[in-house]
């Protein structure tokens, strides 16, 4: 891999540290006023605001305001919105069929791909607006709960207008409206991870904008790159990795055993964080509170995997990334594993669209070029004489 | 827009033209083995080779051998590859009857998203595979053409084992075993467009493979960038533009104010190419014996286009492009206007599945920074206390 910086040979000193790592690491693809990563810093800013005190203070749509239209909103911006939401929570019968026809093996990423597909093929053509995106916005839930439901083979329910986005999900899974606890949970957890500057799914959504493309293609574009476990699609292989060191006890010798084989520790580490990433704390903190018995195991499992990180591979520091605690909060609003992905599918949602109509109001198409390494001047043989 | 490179002021002179144009230009994202464009000699590589050769002298089949595997297969090779993607030929049941529930309005590119996103969701799992490759790529034709015939109000039908690619995708179109030369002309067609270095629609299929996702989720990702008008959406605007146009007495005094007037002439232009696209050349070849006729007309527009720029708006040069003849040659095989993009999905899914794996073998999340130009550090205000 390589970028447009030449390769001058071995670094001379430390002042020209510009080695190329690949995959664009450090290269800027874009400006954005929608969020701020400060991966020295441990920091993310939506818009100007912290993200500690959105996590701990505001909802969902709060925050999908913020990003959509640059300010919080007062308490008439927040009905307007609600109401907007309410009236878009319907699924057309066709797209009910699919869903409702597809096998319940299938994983709910590639449900949700396919029914939101197939509903922008019905409902949606030309440039974004910000009417598409409310709309593809409330309806994300919907076609994952009910896809959901009919896996578990019960009949998808109506939505319930006075619910907000996190409560209305959580009915539409269950029939039951939710605990308050619970609906504050998920809607931090929606909030906390609703964007995160150029990360791959919403670069990936913005490059298919930048085409001139429609709304629904570069989100379903940015569902199947959320869906890569590299990116959003192994949160609950941290709750694998806990169930497999199991108690307090076996944590320090698995541990030891795992980095010193180099296993890959789950939960750990980011491309762009250099310390802990803040959503993480946050998460940290509403796990302390959800589930005090399951956190005391999982801070000790935290704590000992840096210390001994730090002790084994000196030099090389991870720090606790957003799915290390996504798992257990998840878990204590009642989400099954294989929804954590999707759920932050209907989060992150929030600043795929904010990125799409940013990109689309300032557009040029992002076409950028490629370093050929292969053969050059082969003398073309015909069919009939290749050997 | 910005990039890496720091803003050093105006330009002192000619050896540092590090300006920064935003969407990446000139940033080079990837190393690649499978194509080559040189913009500035007008020549595009696959794997060694002249495009000019590859169009005249090869199939569909004996390309995507190429660009998946490194070399131009041998008979048997060939021979092996026929038979694959004939025993990939059909379309799983839920597939058809998603594609035969669309409404007949559905855009095609929106239909085709839809479909292979469903038969991913029942089919595909996992890390991408070459068996995967072959299977998506011998099954696009046939999902299009299910569809096309769909909205006419006809049965889909079976493919044709004995039949190649190009062909059996004509016939699936039209029940009808096509002409030979309609079948030489689609092969040129589906091999001028296989690959063309980073594209954004290519761009994307790697970056969603970089997350470790599915191939089918790289290629609904691909899908959707190509969509856009600004990378394969819109070639049969070249048609509207020389029916507008209509004659020949016309062109010089409308192309005349459309330059004048800042009116974008369709079919001309690209982000890499300084000189003529070298795949126009050859379609431009193509058209003159498919339709000799209407040739002397498109021929006469694209002189006096050429001519006119470089007299109203000197400096800025702009050639002709790939979708200039395309229309053209498609429309002589009998394709109408809006099957041209999906075909072009067609021929580009070679490209698109050769670079996921290329990306798959040597991985390494891509994932960029953004510059953030927002406001920073705002005081949070409770809703209940928001004007």
């Amino acid at each position: 891999m390589s970028t447009t910086m030449p390769d001058t040979g071995p670094l001379k000193d430390k002042a020209t540290p510009k080695i190329n790592k690949g995959g664009l690491e450090g290269v800027v693809a874009a400006t954005t006023a929608i969020s701020k990563v400060d991966g020295t810093a441990g920091q993310l800013i939506y818009r100007g605001y912290d993200i500690h005190q959105l996590a701990r203070s505001t909802t969902f749509e709060e925050v999908v305001h913020l990003l959509w239209f640059g300010h919080l909103p007062n308490q008439k911006e927040l009905a307007d919105l609600h109401a907007k939401f309410a009236a878009e929570r319907s699924i057309p019968d066709l797209v009910m069929q699919i869903i409702c026809a597809l096998p319940a093996r299938t994983e709910p990423m590639d449900a949700l791909r396919t029914a939101i597909s197939a509903w922008g093929a019905i409902s949606v053509s030309g440039k974004p607006t910000i009417e598409q995106a409310i709309a593809v916005t409330a309806r994300l839930p919907l076609l994952l709960a009910a896809f959901n439901r009919h896996r578990h083979g019960q009949e998808p329910l109506e939505s319930q207008s006075e619910l907000g986005h996190a409560a209305n999900y959580l009915y539409l899974l269950t029939g039951q409206v939710p605990k308050e606890e619970h609906v504050r949970g998920l809607n931090s957890y929606l909030v906390l991870l609703a964007d995160h500057g150029m990360n791959a799914s919403t670069f990936t959504s913005r490059i298919v904008a930048s085409t001139e493309s429609d709304i629904v293609s570069s989100l379903v574009a940015a569902l199947g790159a959320l869906k890569g476990p590299l990116h959003g699609g192994a949160p609950s292989k941290v709750q694998d990795m806990l169930r497999e060191i199991g108690t307090v006890d076996n944590a320090e010798p698995w541990l030891r055993a795992a980095i010193t084989n180099g296993v890959k520790l789950m939960g750990f580490g980011h491309r762009v964080y250099k310390t802990t990433d803040p959503r993480a704390e946050e998460l940290r903190e509403m796990a302390r509170v959800a589930d005090p018995q399951g956190f005391i195991f999982s801070r000790r499992v935290e704590e000992l995997s840096i210390s001994l990180l730090d002790q084994l591979k000196p030099g090389r520091r991870l720090y606790t990334n957003v799915e290390y605690y996504s798992a257990a909060l998840m878990d204590s609003v009642g989400l099954s594993g294989d929804l954590f992905t999707p759920t932050f599918a209907i989060s992150r949602c929030a600043g795929w669209t904010a990125h799409i109509m940013e990109q689309v109001n300032n557009n040029r198409l992002i076409r950028p070029e490629a370093e050929y390494i292969g053969p050059m001047d082969l003398q073309f043989v015909p069919l009939s004489e290749r050997e």
